[in-house]
């Protein structure tokens, strides 16, 4: 597959099943509008799915690993070695997005798109490695623009196989990668001409002066490469990451495919940004999960015109937020199919 | 049981045994804090639960159902008769509680503490009429001092039950009962002496002329009751219901279980208010699961000092809100229990 193939196969959500959804959510036995965002997310999804009885059982969250040049800038509270410990957590069940996922009853693929360690074959991960580790953004580009390209595809191809031969319904995305706020701050600021200050976080967990010089590093990244915020692959390529690349794939991929993605925070929104600036309507099949803590977050989900599901005030990524997050729109789906109509159960109706 | 047994069977949580959960909370793999509010709610879930490895999988709704003389003012925009037909779609499976509640995988008890109607015997009901409905409080009380007790202690006892023989672990409290959010109304003016105009909202949908009637009946409830802020039993009966007795009950009987409860949105919630106000410790036990759009419900978490954990613009009822909450709730737990230390998994702790 090429990345104009994966573009040109994505269609708009069908904005008459969407309102056929309104119909039967506006004729269940509760009042009209009663179950607030839940009735949006479920109209939503009647127009992704074509169908008035979704079914979102079949969960999967791509967790897309990489590491960043950019490390050695001293832009992280964690050593770069945590990437490849982290996706070793995760194999084993161990880690927060592990113990998350099972709960809402959701399976974990991990794919390493650029962990800057050799991963061992045998651990259970799709290892799909554009390369180990980006280059440092502050001295020049991430990648070369036919790695952003591919390591799209190899996101996109992920989502649509699992999706087609495997019958999952509805994915998450998330992230592992040291040092990866950095990048997704570059991406923000190149995407909405903010200044840099305003959109950068504390990450893991940086003291005042690392994060003075996290935005030092940012301005620098995009001075260096200038990135032209016109040209999606290329803002990927120079300030961005593999993870990045493959996130903003799932998010293609799933579009194409015409199934619910639901994007957990910072750097998967970073992600379906870029894929969102790629083909706008991709935008109709993506939920942003939650509201991260990193101050850049609220101006991707702006750009993006999504509301997040939630407001818990994580900041870990892995999918976490996407996790918990699916589950409401799994119950969304079910709102709309499941409940009983007025007529259906003989419940006297007032119009309200 | 007396009600005086009850409000003395209830301990405060255990803040050493929530303090041992920070301790495992802040060793697992991931940055210190990077939960949020998961993190928060795990705490005092150790603490209610006395342990690091809660089982909150047993979840349990309370929908308690009892109707209001007060319909007769005109205060709804549904009639008295949907009270009844309502719990007979719960008994069947097919309203909103039953969809949602099956997703997260909770059972739900209906509760007829007081509907108007008499429900056949065969329905799966919990059978624990009160009264025909309550007296209109724009008249006189809505029940005696006896009967609020009484239906206190109905919730309390169901509870306690359910804990005790069926184990029970995470309960959740929601309502069913046309106008009773003027009685919710009322409960939350006289604790807070907030003016009613502020705290008076659309229910079910009621229009403008509706609305300004309905302030007037809370507003005239008030003046000829007098209910005592300081005795709560005398609010709930002057100016309660009896679902709002079970409601409240429940709480009381939860926190006296040493199990978390989830309450639901402005009349679960009014419930709640009643059983902090009779004991403040009872709080301890307590989540709240969401903001309501009922404009009231602010103040009335506000006063119980609790926050929301969803905020999904809805204003349903039947439970609704607290069965989402609910599976939260039990993420919280597992994360406490489930995710594995740096040391336990040998990953690089920074400290971070």
């Amino acid at each position: 597959m090429e990345l104009q193939q994966l573009m040109a196969a994505i269609e708009p959500a069908d904005k008459a099943w969407e309102e056929k959804a309104w119909d039967r959510l506006r004729s269940q036995i509760r009042p009209r509008g009663s179950l607030g965002r839940l009735e949006e997310m479920a109209a939503r999804v009647g127009g992704m799915c074509r169908s008035l009885a979704p079914d979102l059982s079949r969960k999967l969250i791509f967790t897309m690993a990489g590491d960043h040049g950019v490390a050695e800038e001293g832009v992280s509270a964690y050593p770069q070695e945590v990437t490849a410990q982290m996706v070793f957590s995760f194999v084993q069940g161990w880690a927060s997005i592990s113990v998350l996922a099972s709960h809402v009853g959701a399976d974990v693929r991990v794919v390493d798109c650029g962990v800057a360690a050799d991963l061992s074959p045998e651990w259970a991960v799709e290892h799909r490695k554009i390369g180990k580790g980006t280059a440092n953004i502050a001295q020049g580009p991430a990648m070369s623009r036919e790695e952003a390209q591919r390591g799209i595809l190899v996101g996109a191809e992920l989502v649509m196989q699992a999706a087609r031969d495997e019958g999952y319904s509805l994915f998450g995305t998330g992230d592992m990668g040291i040092a990866n706020t950095t990048p997704s701050t570059a991406i923000v600021a190149a995407f909405s001409g903010r200044p840099v200050a305003e959109l950068t976080g504390r990450g893991t967990g940086i003291d005042d002066e690392a994060w003075k010089r996290k935005v030092q590093v940012v301005e620098q990244a995009l001075e260096v490469n200038r990135p032209d915020p016109k040209d999606p692959v290329d803002v990927l390529a120079k300030v961005g990451g593999f993870e990045i690349a493959g996130l903003a794939g799932a998010v293609l991929g799933a579009a194409a495919a015409k199934v619910p993605v639901v994007c957990d925070g910072f750097i998967a929104t970073a992600g379906a940004l870029v894929a969102c600036r790629l083909v706008p309507t991709a935008k109709d099949y993506l939920f942003v999960s939650h509201k991260s803590q990193e101050v850049g977050h609220a101006v991707m989900y702006g750009l993006l015109g999504l509301e997040p599901i939630l407001d818990l005030g994580m900041r870990l990524g892995e999918g976490t937020g996407a996790a918990l997050a699916m589950s409401l729109v799994e119950a969304a789906g079910k709102v709309l199919r499941d409940i009983k109509t007025f007529e259906e159960a003989g419940v006297t109706d007032t119009g309200h």
